[in-house]
């Protein structure tokens, strides 16, 4: 059954990263190909940085044209719709958080059946779900999302860590699949619409000088 | 032939990319081995992410010490003359669109000798030509030229467009390589000498907030 | 006798370096998660270059979960102290020192392992020693401690390049791993400690535009 919905979901994670991507573009107001570009680049970078650190090559999109085409048009979708996106930095942050939901659990899943142990199959996961993002937003100039307050790696590492223990634990793969994604989706959407985060880190104020 | 000469001409793009990499360090006035370390990240880092991506490894530097002693060499020969140079920023344009025409059909000509589909080689000639740029801006806090307006990523993968198609034509590969290394220049010359870009995305004015 | 050492070494480095990038977690006021993915991407992310250029894969920390362990805890230890640290980022660029000495001659010398030529086992030891630091400050929209005018690169170079002559030359691995760290170390700490930089390139003040 997985195997069989697995190759969606993941084309699903990278159509909206993609679309993410191609988001930021419309935000540095590029040129369509570089819409194209960001997309590729936000859609495959976790995946591609998942296979280079387990060995898998030629990495994934290397061997699937399919993907390719889809965050193409992804990307070339949205140069042509953005302008009637009423706030496109909000639909960036819903676009990203679905792929973080679905790249946390696809990226462990796959890690798995490369035969990484589970705590590495939790850690591959988030690389995947966040890698994507953090290079679209440092080759665009932007703050990267995990700097911001709203809890974000979190959210992946309880997506891939809930699916890998209740896998472990015996529950069949397609319903710890989807408990995975959605744990990491609530998650995500609470702190967006309610600007949940975790303490933060609080230096003593006057104390610190800015660059000594 | 063509076996003969492309080591000539990855080596030449090479040099000028590690020119341009020398010549950001010059803008950060960088020390002699801030110089080498931005000549050779920039020169290599588009063929080793090839490489990488393709599991061509150990990467090509790696194996070849005449290559590195190239990229040094043209940041050390930087180093000593970028103040007889008038407009350092032009200079650095110039070299980066040499090794970008470069880099984007040989680039394009390695993936297909490896065994990639003609389509898959499009795309490693446009990350080969491009990448070294991208993480040379990004190291150096420097806003990467594919952010600009002048057509650049458009003029990569039009080169090697071109080369990987009259090579399936059956044209044989050297002109084709020519004829791809000057479409890319070519394209990307009358971008810098008349501002030439693509129709870029425009938001609606006083429709976006900065940040939401 | 190395054998032994060098893996409690490397722990050393990763520790330390991961502790860097907590202390900038710190700086950038993340929450506990945030201080773990910063420290492990800190300690962890020279070592994965210099597997991933020679193909050592899947890379390290995939087979070593105490190696994540450490990386993680000295993350948390950041969390909790750095509140009682004087001046963080001094605290900051003294660990980030102690890593670069560490890594610089742990990765010429796993390079010289696995088969590299001592020319590019020097290399392998600085990308070793200064990727870590450089994803760090990228990622955290830090100016790269490299683009600072104290010393930084060239005291990699100094201990990589000391140990793989020493060794070369047919000093015991042992001493030799020693006088590189310590070689590295001292570099660093005067540059640290009374300014010292290299001369810098200086363009001529007046003639250059900031854009063009």
């Amino acid at each position: 059954m997985l195997e069989q919905w697995l190759p969606w979901l993941d084309m699903a994670g990278i159509a909206v990263f993609a679309a993410s991507g191609a988001l930021v573009a419309s935000r540095k107001e590029m040129d369509a190909v570089g819409f194209v570009l960001l997309a590729c680049v936000t859609g495959f970078g976790g995946g591609t940085l998942r296979d280079l650190l387990l060995g898998n090559t030629p990495v994934f999109w290397l061997r699937a044209p399919e993907v390719v085409g889809v965050a193409a048009a992804a990307g070339l979708l949205v140069f042509f719709i953005a302008h009637r996106v009423e706030n496109r930095f909000r639909a960036l942050l819903w676009a990203d958080a679905v792929g973080l939901s679905l790249f946390a659990v696809a990226g462990a899943e796959i890690a798995l059946e490369a035969g990484a142990a589970p705590w590495a199959a939790v850690l591959l996961g988030v690389v995947t779900a966040t890698f994507g993002g953090i290079i679209r937003d440092v080759i665009s100039n932007e703050v990267p999302l995990i700097l911001r307050r709203e809890i974000y790696v979190t959210a992946a590492a309880a997506g891939a860590a809930g699916f890998v223990m209740l896998t472990q634990a015996g529950l069949w793969r397609e319903p710890a699949f989807a408990l995975g994604v959605l744990t990491c989706l609530l998650i995500r959407a609470l702190a967006l619409l309610r600007g949940w985060s975790l303490p933060a880190y609080k230096g003593r104020p006057g104390r610190e000088h800015p660059d000594r």
